[in-house]
This record gives structure tokens, C-alpha cells and sequence, in this order.
């Protein structure tokens, strides 16, 4: 099976933004986002409504960016959380960009840009292309678990779901290269427990990796980082026990973003942040900016998803895991 | 704008095959039908998994069909309506292919083919890929509107959504070829009456077919078909309307995978077939076999999607359209 691709063009990262709610603009990364709605509303009278217009915001912030407007936008590979994507096709819906809806549940950031990398590799007369990635914490709640005011007791194992939103544009300039990338597979779970996601999460993520290592014959020790989506803490201490003898050096190299989104401290999130826009946001927000700067070189991503539906749960079926992978490099032009 | 991909690579149909229930089997179709099972249950206990077992089912008879088996495949693009496509990833786990999940409504069948064909062309040690689509009448009934034991009244605009599977193998022998592709954009339906989707779709549908045209600089006669996936007898009937001074004989070579499905003698399905496997079945059983057989040699092929959801739809959104085109060629080898 031949799982990896190598990226015959160079495509870059032009532009990138993070927008967010009032929980991720307290938290480390707060800052570095471009846009914090403390509301969570986005000047809209829905939630869903309001995760596509964070989006179409998001996309604009990268637009403004970049000095590029809609018009030099020939694709764009988008989703998000809600069912049937919803809140993507309202909200992009008045760029009138070409546009390809993902669903990979929380793989969604890094299925989108391996999608979009290689729609723009067949034809090199796409200039530049974009990726958006959303997911809303009062959306998601009412539609997959209960609406907020009821105020439903969390496990220790649950994650929170992130307000926020991710955005690039890709084309022929910028730092940081998308270099390779390589789908994920449907991984069992073995759970059937939506408050512990992480858990179902980790044994994809443990797949992708190790094949990713077996077929490219790369070494750990070659990257700053190999970092997952939204495994939490509880998905992340599965992963190290998988990956202990399986990679050199894992746990020292090994960043989730759902452990890095929010500060304990100040905002109890159970095992940490997940949803959709937490790897598109910390992407955006963190490491791309590393890798831009230079203070980084080489990292492996993972958007990590779990495929259930609030019916298949009720129906006790198992939690599959999926994490798509991709490879971003420094590039010092000379 | 460029919207257009001509594909360098020689990427052709390896094998197609066509899953449906009892009202397919007794349609014009039936007989082109791989499998039929009546109870439309595929041996499982929920319409949920049902449409996930079909996929499967559909997918092994295209392996059986090509001499393939799953561990030849290297990527597998699939989708279906279910709220976050728990039918595709449930039923598509056991092969363990690399997994791009889409959602694009019923516009799946085609914007997968379109993915595939993309990474296909983007990397040449991919020899196979394949591509599944379903819809379940019984779970998207209870899914988008009332569970069918209700016998819930449906306006003569509405449409039934097919309980049927398309699967396709691609690779580098075969009589189609996938020549091109061109992505849709999000079209503004101008309505949010869910029991009027055909007309919601028949905007993008005209988009595509309009800007395919002016960008490629071919004729209309140049084509035995162009085909769209469920606009049903509304949808088609406005589309008529707004093509009629754009595209030579339009009327005359356009087909309707939802006015194909269906004896309208034999089943009342009101405005036609709908559902993502509308136009994945028909292009497998009906479309595909006169291509391979040389009767017709070149078609444009259009799945049309309705972009909303039950929540969208009650919170009083438009609906959304998107059509992406693929064009298919028989080639005769030499």
C-alpha cells in the first residue's frame, strides 16, 4: 500500500489566521490570534450561524494578509462540525470560490490542506487555493450533546469543544512548504463512550505515524515536532504507550493541541480542547509562525477525527478514529 | 476564474457497480442493478448501518468485477448524507484503505470521482483508487424529516431519496476515461422549502454548465449528454428555463439521473429521484455501460447538491446548491 505522496510542486503557506471566542483569547495563544469575539456570536443570531460567518471572517483576516482578494482564488477545501457542513456553505457561500466540502470530523484542517495541495500539484495554473476550517463550542454542544443551559455534567475524560477557526491560503510564496502528505485510515476505537474521544482517536493517530515512518524511512530525530490534533491528555498517554518502542524519542517530540489551546489554570477543560478549529486555530496561530521565523525546520501534522454521529453512539456503535497527515518544512530561499 | 483541470494522466474506469433496494430493482434499471435486496436492509439491524453494508457490498462487487482486491487499492474518496457520514466510515472500515471522507450532499458521487482523480493524478504510484456513494431512503427519511412510519404527506416538488450505492475502481485500464474536472461553487437556491430541492440545485447546476462552456471553448454538440444528478421534473423544468439562450440544444441532450431511476407508472416518486446514490447508481448501471460499450462516446456528468440541514431549514436558511462536472470520454485503444 502506498500511502505517502511527495508534492512535485512547491507549495507554500502565503497566509494564515486564527479566529476565536472568549475561552481561547484567555488562553496561551490568545494573543497570537488575529481576531477574538468575546461573545462568540460574530454578529450573527445563531450559533450556527455564527461559526460561518468566524469563517468567512477568518478568510478575509488571510485575504488582507496575503493582498489577495476572493477573485484570485480559484479553490477552496472547507468544513466543519456541523451536520451536513452547514455552517461552511452559508458562510463561504458569497466568495463564490470553487468550493469542496470535507467531512473528516476533527482531521478536517489537515484533510482540507492535503485535498487542496493536491488539486493545486494536477493543475499548476490553480495560482493560489485556500482552506478553511471552523468548529463552535455552543453549536456543537446543542447538536451533540445537550444545549449549554441545561448544564450537563462532564467526564474527566470529555474534551471542550473549541470556538474557533482556521484559514490558509496556498500558492508560490511564503516560508513554509507543504512537502508531503498521506491519508489516514478508519481505525477502530474499541469505545463506544463520546466522552472519551481521545481515547478513540489515539490508535489512528498511532497508525498514521508508524506507517509514515516505516514507508518514508525518515527518522523521528529529523523533526522539531510531530504534533496530533485533538487527542487531549488521556488520548496522548494511549499514544505514548502505543508509540513507546515504535518511534525514538516520541514523547519528547510529541505536541497536541488540544494541550496547548487552553490554560488549565484558568479554564477547566477536562483532558484538553477538542473540535475541529483547535488544530486549524493552533496551526494557524503557533506553529506555522514558528516555522515562518525559522525557530522550527521540519514538523509532522496531524489532524486527528472521530467518525461517530449522535445516532450511531445512541445505536452503541464503536468510535473510529482517523489522522491524515502532512509534512511542513522551512524553506530559506537563498 | 480557472475552474477547469485537465487531467495529464491517463486515469480510467476499472470497474463501476450499482447496490440498490426494491424500488430500484422494479425501476428501468433494475436489471443493470449488481445487487438488489428488497428489504433494503442489507442483513443489519438499523437503516443506518444498512447504508453502510450497502457501500461495502457495492464496493466488493467493483473488486470482484475488476480482479482487485482491497489491499490493491490505495485510496478510497466516499460519502453519504448521514449526519457526519457515520454510514461511509462505518461501513468502508473493514478494508482498511487510506480514506479521504467528503460531503457534498447529493453531489458526492461526482466530487468524489473528482478527489480520486486529482490524487490519482498527483502522484503515479497510486495504480488504483477507489470511489463509493450511498443514500438509504429509510435512514435519511428519519434523518431529515419524519420516520416513514408516520406516512407523513410530501408535496408534489418533493422528491425520494434512492436507497442506493455507486462504487467505482480507477486506475489505468478501461474503456472511460475521466478527461477533466471542474469544481462547483455555493449557489444561492433562492428558496428554504426542503420539499423543493430540485429547484434549489438547478442554479448551480446552470453555473457550471454555463462557465464550463465559456472556459473551455466547446460546443454543446459536442457532447452525446449532459447529465445532472436529481434536479428531478422542477429542477430540470428551471434549468431549461435559464439555459435555453445559453447552450445549443440543451433540452435535447440533457438527462436527469433523478427522472432516470424511477418508472414513474410503477412508483409515485413525485418530482423524481433524490439522494447522493441517485446519481452514483445511475451513472454506474445506466451511463457507464453505454459508454464502455462505445454506444456513446462523450458526456459531461454533474451530481447537484442541496446544501442545508433540518436545522438550517428550521431556523429559515436558504438552500444552497453546488454542482462540480466531470467529463468522460470512451477511448478506443489502438
Amino acid at each position: 500500500m502506498k500511502r505517502i505522496t511527495e508534492l512535485k510542486r512547491d507549495i507554500r503557506f502565503v497566509s494564515f489566521s486564527a479566529v476565536g471566542g472568549y475561552e481561547e483569547g484567555i488562553g496561551p495563544l490568545g494573543k497570537n490570534f488575529d481576531i477574538i469575539d468575546n461573545s462568540g456570536k460574530f454578529g450573527q443570531k445563531t450559533w450556527e450561524l455564527a461559526e460561518g460567518e468566524m469563517g468567512r471572517i477568518c478568510l478575509n483576516t488571510s485575504f488582507t494578509k496575503s493582498g489577495l482578494s476572493h477573485t484570485d482564488i480559484d479553490i477552496i477545501v472547507a468544513g466543519d462540525l456541523q451536520n451536513q457542513c452547514v455552517a461552511t456553505s452559508l458562510g463561504l457561500a458569497s466568495f463564490g470560490i470553487p468550493y469542496i466540502g470535507v467531512y473528516g470530523a476533527c482531521s478536517t484542517c489537515t484533510e482540507s490542506l492535503m485535498i487542496l495541495s493536491s488539486f493545486m500539484n494536477s493543475n499548476p495554473d490553480i495560482k493560489y487555493g485556500a482552506a478553511v476550517t471552523t468548529s463552535h463550542n455552543s453549536a456543537a454542544e446543542r447538536q451533540f450533546r445537550t444545549p449549554i443551559e441545561y448544564g450537563g455534567q462532564r467526564s474527566p475524560s470529555a474534551q471542550w469543544t473549541s470556538t474557533a477557526a482556521g484559514s490558509f491560503i496556498l500558492g508560490d510564496r511564503g516560508k513554509v512548504r507543504i512537502s508531503s502528505y498521506m491519508p489516514g485510515r478508519i481505525i477502530d476505537g474499541v469505545t463506544s463512550d463520546g466522552s472519551n474521544m481521545g481515547a478513540a482517536m489515539a490508535f489512528a493517530a498511532a497508525d498514521t505515524i508508524k506507517s509514515y515512518f516505516e514507508e518514508s524511512g525518515e527518522k523521528s530525530d529529523e523533526f522539531d515536532y510531530i504534533i496530533t490534533g485533538d487527542l487531549g491528555r488521556v488520548g496522548s498517554d494511549i499514544l505514548y504507550d502505543i508509540l513507546k518502542n515504535e518511534v525514538f524519542g516520541f514523547e519528547t517530540i510529541h505536541r497536541d493541541c488540544g494541550l496547548i489551546l487552553y490554560d488549565s489554570e484558568k479554564k477547566d477543560v477536562h483532558s484538553g480542547a477538542s473540535g475541529c478549529g483547535t488544530s486549524a486555530s493552533v496551526l494557524a496561530s503557533h506553529f506555522l509562525p514558528m516555522l515562518e521565523e525559522g525557530k522550527i525546520k521540519k514538523i509532522l501534522f496531524l489532524s486527528t477525527g472521530a467518525l461517530m454521529s449522535p445516532s450511531s453512539l445512541l445505536q452503541g456503535e464503536s468510535i473510529y478514529g482517523i489522522a491524515p497527515l502532512i509534512k511542513l518544512e522551512y524553506i530559506e530561499d537563498i
